[in-house]
């Protein structure tokens, strides 16, 4: 599985991973190395780096490198690793894009720049970033317009998906969204487009109801991947129900981490506690945990605990 | 308790009230009436009326005040009714509110003018609608930046607090926010500002944990009011993981419901359901549901009945 | 001319009218009939009432009947009165509209509703506007994404020009938006689509540059309106060069008057100066000159008068 | 001159140097040698380098310190060179800041990262970013709110001046944003805080006003540096009418270029043009002039040519 790339069928959990630090506020190799082993005995599928969670912005050229190296190292093949590689310049995003390929990766995540409107804009941004990388890089697009402040309408993807063979994968985020999901996955049942993976983002805080409208699984970040791993099992084996009763046993405590600009410093928190890393800081600027933040978190994970049966 | 107003210490429930139309549009007075009898039965303390979940801005001068003329002579004192007055113009928002109170509101609903950035800007904002109004006019600041884009510190906040007399509770609203009632309410305590009642919005998404760190209840909308009614109920009787618990189970309902800028037709079909009002429409623009849409719905809620051993 | 109605070759220059306040902050009555004369006597086309620097969100709706019917008898047919009608609600703008176009209006100016992002949204939102309104209202596009945060594409403009014969004249004030008249103008000479009536904002800042690209002429604010009208008047009697020299003498107060959001103040000042209206204020919120702010408008205006050779 | 660092009086024209690129899109190294003598000879007082309109974040980081290198040494000492240093994670903006400051920068221009909106928050990222800079490092604050979204009062600048020596100056380019200069400097003027070096950006477009309300000069870019140069050496040799002449004799141009997103296009094909670099490209994503576009600045500089008499 080492080389494999994304595809058009890509399914299961790609993890959204922190890039944990120490106390200086180093990157801590030894926590990237524990990070990956827990995540994947967790069962993940994929491991997405250099993603807004994951950072990437905060690190240096030098240091986005080893990461990414680092990762797909650790990973040896056993889950497949997207890297993040939006960028402000569209010829430093293909330049990167092409070592992150040669080094390992399954495709790139990229989200447009900000600043694009229209459709023809986007169209257009995405059009040369697309041809710019040529057909061999398979590309999710990351469509989070809380993020970037670009929409992007079904018509648009549907435009970009017909001309770029390359474009394989999105990374659903837009909020409201579900009915997106209905009118891509119709798109294709109707025959006019060419199907694309859809892996949802936002925590996975709609992940059930997603996965019913045609969603992939998820690709994104939680504390507690394995519960994300177990729903989108389950949800493929026919147990619907029984996906999201497990789900909503975890719903509280997943809701509190998707806090917006304020849940990775829980993230990082419940990783730090279940051990996948050392150290919870993030750089600055970042939001850092007070001594109230962790009592309530102590309680919502007791009470996760009770319900796990723990 | 008909003319009683807003003050410091008003706790428990005050429901965000959507206006029902009919299917030609025009405002739906029956549903209206049983959309307060439906409120007053879930137990609230209180229904707040014009605000931008009750489509205000879509209403026409005449329909805002037949509104909430009706709404309070129907409610008849068995409830505080709060109205929702912010406006683009100080005159206009100050002549409204003072009809509101003559004819028995309990208080006024207000959220700053978009475009309001610095500390000072914000402060001068509020000073003047305050000193306009005048001190016997309880205000409810609408702390909701997702809509307004306006950010207000707490320390914007104490000065206001300690400066006008007439302001007497927060509908919270900004998120992440868990610190910022904590810092609101440590400034009480530790004597340096008068208290203020805190009311949570966002549909109640945090609601057990804003509990837990001294807000006082709920100002928001959600097809059951009922939970957030005995959520208070429990948790100020000391029955707090109880509270919790009843909260979870509506938990995966309130998520899908407080979908930004959709929920609100998610509610109004709720509230259609339950026999509340006759007609889900909104007006436009506004979402509206599809057929995927209803029978999501209908998953989600017949998996709430479930818990609920319906 | 009273009852003539806005078509797609109406041209020359349409003030936007700002609403004189007396210094108790009422509409001043006796303002907004000289003003009306002075904007006559400059040698407008037409007066565009209740547009955003006409401050018609401040207004009540009393008031925004009272000074469109004021302003309308006042003009008796000399010239042709816009109204601007924008609403956040769809049936309370087509039922304003269709007043204002029962007492004598020519036509509506229109800005979608905020919150529109993606090219059929947009569409899907105008559509309905159109629709509802009827072909016998026409109908200005107010094309103004620095105070929407809509931006519309020149193929949704397109889109609509095509299926909707009520459009008939875009108020182009998008910026940069040099390429975009140059592109409508494009699909009319292609024979693609139907020809519309260009009208510039931005107070003008662009006018020549917009002219040459085939604008039809202005529909804007300024304290020197007559300089608008003499500018495309020369314009459109074949003097270019000369047309910008003109313009260029009034540049540097121009440039002052239309900084965002603050030069309302100004425009209302130099109007008072030259005798247009009795007071300069706006209403809460809004700017107010300092000291300092007069003695810089002093001092620009006698630089303009040595220009001019007053 | 060579190690003169920026400091509280700093005075005069520093140039906001574009980045030149071959037709390849790779820096043209000769260009920007090119285009540094042009800018020397015009007689400004500094240049800065890797700031927004010099495509910093379009750059890789080795391009950004070969750009920085190469302008500092074919400066030479005959003028300062500050650096932008503004980077989304704290700790590279101080590891680069530093490297710049070791080769010779004079000091380094720093915007906020978008985000921060509250006083304090602004506050508390600038008192964080100044002191690990550290004491010896001078900072030139970029005000910038139409690019950042930071809106910051003169409250919060007054407390960062008061607290942090190496804050000596403003880039002022909120806009409108005239009071805010006044209100500086009466701070400084009623003896309450330390004056600073006030530069403004937004390409001079109000350069006069500003010079007249005590600002010390431009750092901002135009394609003609010498008019930006001459009236900041008229107008501190009491010149003032001269000044502001001689500024209206470019301003159509100046506005010209100052289209938001769209001048910077402008400004490099002003400067091929005048032979100071090569190629007028920008790096992708990023606005291209049409023919149309050409034309029309061919007529924008026929008639600027004619008011100088060449």
């Amino acid at each position: 599985m080492a080389n494999s790339l994304l595809c058009e069928t890509t399914r299961g959990v790609f993890i959204i991973s922190p890039t944990p630090f120490d106390d200086g506020g180093a990157v801590d190799r030894e926590s990237l190395d524990s990070l990956v082993d827990f995540y994947l005995e967790a069962g993940v599928n994929g491991i997405t780096v250099l993603g807004i969670l994951g950072e990437a912005q905060k690190l240096s050229a030098v240091e986005r490198q080893d990461v990414m190296t680092q990762v797909i190292r650790r990973v040896a093949g056993r889950a497949q690793v997207v890297v993040g590689a939006s960028a402000p310049g569209t010829d430093n995003l293909v330049s990167f894009g092409r070592q992150a390929m040669d080094r390992g990766a399954a495709g790139l995540m990229i989200a447009p720049v900000s600043g694009l409107k229209t459709d023809d804009q986007i169209y257009g941004y995405w059009a040369r970033v697309l041809e710019q990388l040529g057909p061999d890089v398979p590309v999710c697009y990351q469509d989070f317009p809380q993020s970037t402040n670009v929409v992007t309408s079904v018509a648009v993807l549907n435009r970009l998906i017909d001309n770029f063979g390359n474009l394989v994968m999105l990374k659903h985020e837009e909020c409201p969204g579900l009915t997106k999901i209905t009118a891509l996955r119709q798109g294709t049942e109707n025959g006019d487009h060419r199907r694309v993976s859809i892996l949802v983002g936002n925590g996975g805080l709609y992940l059930p109801q997603e996965l019913r409208r045609g969603a992939d699984g998820a690709m994104t970040g939680f504390g507690y991947p394995e519960m994300l791993v177990q729903v989108c099992q389950k949800f493929f084996a026919g147990k619907v129900e029984q996906a999201e009763d497990l789900f909503d046993t975890y719903l509280p405590v997943l809701r509190h981490e998707q806090q917006p600009g304020f849940g990775l410093a829980i993230r990082k928190e419940i990783l730090r506690r279940r051990g996948a890393i050392r150290t919870a800081t993030l750089r600055h600027p970042g939001p850092m945990l007070t001594a109230c933040d962790h009592r309530e978190l102590d309680s919502l994970l007791a009470r996760l605990n009770v319900r796990l049966g723990h």
